[in-house]
């Protein structure tokens, strides 16, 4: 579990501290080693992780329980280690995942809130629930969703299965979930854009099907900032 | 409302930036005048407001919900002002209040919380709300604090009223909510430290009173940390 306001995303970087350089440098303390971390997600700056997974391996006999309150022990107080398990050597927290679901938080209230600044989007136009999750119907499904990746991206295989996104309004804050078998670079983000542009009437939920069928970027949404979304769960065989 | 993380409490302060500046700042923009702005209450450094309510007086013939959005463009983010009225030329808001509402929050957590690390007390140890409720009947009355108030704060009259003390669980979060005529220094902090020493034993429920007698600072528990307290409300007539 991280906020990632003060990190460059998950992945070891050049210009500013990461989340997995920080992760790695505890654990050098509490193994007397330095075992390559694997995450299984890159988040980029800014982006939160209700639970996050990661895979490492290691010579040192010390036990989980103490390896766990060691972690927490010597990390920054804004990444916390929930759990620690002995794992079959196969398991790559990446590679066997299953699928995953994010969720973006919006603050929609008529002024902005100085306790979500950093942990949810300020959006301070109507949002309509029943409209989105009208909309969210079309993207269901297996599709190639390149027009749903940030350009620039060398991914190759655009084809993604999402199998839930709805949007929950409680209060002033609404939250699109979103699970899928994986993610292209930025989908979630220009995923809840679009659906934003689809509140302003910028795009008609019908559009959708249409938009994911020419694979063209620049027919979807914005990308909206990273400070709202949270990887939230990731999906493991049993 | 703010997030007083970044903040020296709401009075200027030499050192520091405090609330009252920065929105002196702000208003001068939106005026072209620097009135005096009173403020309801001088919270502490690092203290939240969910509401804090103040006061100045204008020659600019602006209207309210003209001064209202400027003023939220100017401040910076973790200031947020919900409303502007005219008020009677005699209002004030400190002496104008009838009584005041703060929480304190409390992460009960197993595992610390990155995203309530400067948002409530990180306490892993067992909290009994009902312990707590039972110990808060001693509180609610009106007696002499002078136990529950800072050393060295000069107030004379330490004769409060508390009419409300109670704490309330919601999930891993425990919450204390404290209503008063009014608070002496370190006030809420004290009783907190208090009411969490006697969920460890170390004070007992029926300790209060005699405590509240002693009129004895060192009697009472300690002052816990500024982040987990909010001003909630304040009470005016009408």
């Amino acid at each position: 579990m991280f906020d990632g306001t003060n990190y460059c995303g998950w992945q070891v970087q050049k210009n500013g501290i990461s989340i997995q350089q920080t992760l790695q440098d505890a654990l050098q303390k509490v193994l007397n080693e330095r075992p390559d971390v694997m995450g299984c997600s890159r988040t980029d700056s800014g982006v939160h992780a209700n639970n996050f997974y990661v895979n490492f391996k290691s010579e040192n006999p010390l036990e989980c329980e103490a390896i766990l309150r060691a972690l927490n022990f010597y990390l920054p107080h804004d990444i916390a280690v929930l759990e620690c398990h002995d794992m079959p050597i196969d398991f790559h927290a990446r590679y066997s995942a299953l699928g995953k679901e994010y969720i973006y938080k919006i603050y929609n209230g008529k002024i902005r809130n100085p306790f979500n600044e950093k942990y949810a989007l300020y959006y301070p136009y109507k949002i309509d629930c029943d409209l989105i999750n009208k909309a969210a119907v079309y993207f269901i499904g297996k599709h190639d969703f390149k027009a749903f990746m940030a350009k620039g991206s060398s991914v190759k295989d655009t084809v993604r299965t999402i199998t839930e996104l709805r949007a929950e309004q409680s209060g002033d804050l609404i939250i699109i979930r979103i699970s899928a078998d994986g993610f292209l670079y930025n989908m979630v983000r220009i995923i809840t854009g679009t659906l934003l542009d689809i509140c302003r009437g910028k795009i008609k939920p019908d559009d959708i099907a249409d938009i994911i069928v020419s694979k063209d970027r620049n027919k979807a949404g914005s990308t909206v900032k990273p400070h709202g979304l949270y990887l939230n769960r990731v999906f493991y065989e049993n």
